[in-house]
């Protein structure tokens, strides 16, 4: 923390900053200026928070310095991480994963159908909701356990390991039991309760950024699940809200080298809800691979306009298998692999 | 639903959507205009999704017509909603409440000192949080059901009915049980598991606005309450995020006259959290209730910089007073009282 | 500026950053910490760019601690500032000024009956754009120097001071003439050529803040209006651009009391821009007064159905002659007066 | 527009609705649905303001169809535009531009330098400021004519055509006389004075996205100089204003496929103000491509440390070279070339 006295601040007023500073146990370091006075706080185990400092007399203002996450910085360590998913290395240097399925299992046909022409085009992982938060409440709310049911009939067929989201701690419970990852989405990035559960799971975490989420609340979202001891991790940027009314959210794609700059957790994108509309996710799909992100979760559907849910960003499996296609030139064209 | 046609879409298109309409069970009427052709489709029990319709051939653009709430929308119920919370009538034509108490309940001391301060100063109901939903694990989370016994002590001794949080559906069982009224916090704004159990309690819920809500998410999110049975909701504003620094959030009161035209629930406004800093939060208090906000909810700790959340956005009980004082001229102002 | 090393950075790094800081003939101050070293920088002349430390190997974060304005900075001058315009004393302590008037000067009949209302009703200045920042080329824009003798016609017949709009150099040398206070719209905020021609006009400045401007970037755009000379400057904030979609624009009270804090200068609030909704400007002007704001700027329209711009959001002079009976009450409220 | 009533409307305010459009001289459709009726608008000539009838008794909501928009519109020529900037053709099928060079010409032996290297490197076209926007009144401005005249030699010794900004009429008579292409700056996006004088200009225009336009504010500004008969136009996205604090800005590549949907201009990315970090740059120029931008616009400094402006996000004429390398294989991977 670094505390900033007004230029008019008196001599007085700087040696009350310096008490404040020590009864809390911390140290004190002053550094005079022509213009005015800066005070350097060391010694704070965790971070502190401005305004103790700000409502002082003569302060001008106290910036923070240290940043509040540990165990997900890059600091900590330096090394990429690598989640695997059912076998599949999330984040393992020069590969791309691909995960593609439905935004909700609405029925076996549906599904199997899905995720034979998903595998079939090349993608590792497969999704699909059994649980699904709906902004309205008479809105579709998933199949629930039947869901997931389903969702292991596909992966027995297709080989594919299962990613589906959990939305409280019920249906954690279930997730845990039947998918290979556990995926929260970005209205639970700051349902702390379930933070804790997610980090006490035996199965690795899909964590999708929140729609008005800073890069920092991301990461400590993601320190709530390492500080109770799952260090199987996996980002998810997919779009945040803006001003901008052309797409549903703005994908952010920026996100990607700062993630990678901070943290060793691997990061994914997901075009499909970034952009809304089925038309632009092959193209926002080629720029995540582009900028580096660690692969791409995209929703398929074999009926888009019969879908229940989000039928007008998900593509067929034929276009499906054409953004495939298109992937593995990128990724080529960065030395990397599908 | 609006549906427009391209400037060159060809009679085979206008009939392909028209027959997509038709499909659904839904009626299409045709509106040709010199430039164009639209479509306006009606029949439709809830919101259609524009991309439905915007992927098919010829379209330009689909425009949805109908809001998706239903039970909180003032066309339903043209009268303002009163919500009693303890017998304090929240939304009664007139009155503006003052919900005052320490952001966090730190100790028995702490808070009967605070709950006795703000009785003092004319507050009707205490707030104080048990559980609290914090950004950091390593961060003070809340003293739990100790808490909210402490809380009960206060109310015995004040008078004062009480307003605290629940963060999952356990800490809901247990405010349920202690408190006058339940608070949904903005990072569970939508937390629709958490909004479907607090639909099925018997007590009132106090429902904060998420940080990148829209007005229309905003009212979904207490019609899940709603839609479960229990019809006492108050809303309240507690700031957005934008991209102004110079607040913690950016307060948005224009949304107390636009809830007011669209919904019958009432709305109460945080400028605590609204703008993050002790030294604004009188003034933004004063605009609420010029504003036509049904109350306001401040935090207030006896000694803030020993507070151990939000201390910077707290203020004492004599400013508290101060503060009370001058809303009762404002209130005053627009024929309204405290 | 303070620079934060990383944990890691080697005692070479932090030896390179020292050279670095001295090599621009600044003064560098060490900072030892338990996990890290920072390093306070001194006798810099205006704010540094963090990212000239940034990239220098070992550097963990550089954080400006300076703010960029002077002139209008509170630090340089602690008491507030009164600008008069034509008379009236804008910012004089205890007074709320009214300034009220057509979105557009269409029509000398429809000036000149606006203005007679306004002025009945208790405005102080009389506003009305003769040239009109449009978005699209189609679209009306403004009378010119037409529009500028029927408003000084209207300021003979009332005794309203005039306030209008200049959209470059152009029309600054016309407004400077005619009128009694030129004003500067939100989408030129940032133009800076037309700023310091603003600084050498011999009238007195509304600067109206961009639609996405910090209030760093608001003061600073009013720094190079001082930084040429012409000290009379009055801010209006106007609503700034967001998520939000439930009004035109999302109106920020809260700058008012930040302004206050950082600078002299007086600032109004424009509601009419600030909610886009004829049926919010009264309730937010009566926030804008209790908030502390020095004025409010209310577009008004005999018939706001047929205004050629902005219609929707101006009220009749009846409407304004009730919204300013209104006010008296709320300013008495907070001890002010109209 | 498509006027919604309310549920609980009269058939006198339906018929008062009616008669207000038909009064305009417009024509309306009413659709009787189940549980409202609403009231299609054709004939007018231009885009009308919903809030002309959202203020009519009995109207719920007002919901405009038409784009305001017509020479920039892909409805009006479906081909994209082909915009030659000194022989080199931005737009053409298969092609993508590199535009190189520094942020602000501070002297003849930079530039040259610069020049020569962004040309060794593969860049088509020479960027360089000579007339600098500014946040602050104290900071360098640019070297104004005497910049231009550099700008011309370092293109005699290149070969590179010259794209650089005016802030104003007298800069842009300079910057026509000049380069090959006149830049309007991002806060100069709505100077809609500026934008007429280009709309005149005889060379192409290169026009910055403002940091809060929407996409259609963004084409109705491409729309003025359209309309002033320059039609030689390309489009630039350099970053959003958003709440997320980890870049200096938000690059929305999202715009990219929105912007050739519905406009047939050609659109460049700039993603070193779009990042504002020079280690960033790379990756979102590479996602720039793959998303299918048209080029790409860079800073690049010899020695970014001493640059005058945006040095953090220069990168040298070496790391440029690399990324130009990098640029030609995600080229390649969509079938195109550098």
């Amino acid at each position: 923390m670094l505390v900033v006295m007004r230029q008019d601040a008196t001599a007085e007023e700087t040696r009350g900053v310096l008490a404040a500073v020590e009864s809390r146990g911390l140290k004190a370091h002053s550094i005079p200026g022509a213009q005015r006075t800066a005070i350097g706080i060391t010694g704070n185990p965790g971070p502190l928070d401005p305004a103790l400092f700000e409502s002082l007399p003569g302060v001008w203002e106290a910036i923070p310095v240290s940043h509040p996450y540990k165990l997900v910085s890059r600091e900590v360590k330096p090394d990429d991480s690598i989640v695997p998913i059912g076998g599949v290395p999330v984040g393992a240097p020069g590969f791309v994963v691909v995960v593609g399925g439905p935004c909700a299992v609405e029925s076996r046909e549906q599904t199997l159908t899905i995720a034979a022409g998903v595998k079939a085009a090349g993608a590792h992982l497969l999704r699909g909701g059994a649980f699904k938060p709906r902004t309205s409440p008479y809105a579709f709310q998933g199949l629930g356990e039947e869901g997931l049911r389903i969702l292991s009939e596909a992966r027995d067929l297709t080989g594919l390991p299962i990613v589906t989201e959990a939305v409280d701690e019920a249906s954690l419970d279930l997730v845990e039991r039947y998918a290979d990852a556990i995926q929260i989405g970005a209205r639970n990035m700051q349902n702390f309760s379930l933070l804790k559960r997610a980090g006490r799971a035996r199965k690795p975490i899909v964590l999708k950024r929140g729609l008005s989420a800073t890069l920092e609340e991301f990461l400590m979202s993601a320190e709530y699940i390492l500080s109770e001891g799952n260090y199987a991790v996996v980002l998810c940027e997919r779009g945040v809200r803006t001003f901008a009314d052309h797409s549903r959210n703005t994908l952010d794609l920026t996100v990607v080298p700062a993630v990678k700059q901070l943290s060793h957790l691997p990061i994914l994108v997901d075009p499909s809800h970034g952009t809304g509309r089925r038309d632009r996710v092959a193209a926002l799909s080629r720029a995540a691979v582009a900028v580096g992100a660690d692969g791409v979760m995209i929703e398929v559907h074999d009926h888009p306009d019969r879908a229940l849910s989000d039928g007008p960003q998900s593509i067929t499996p034929e276009m499906f298998a054409q953004l495939v296609g298109g992937l593995k030139k990128v990724a080529a064209a960065i030395d990397r692999a599908l």
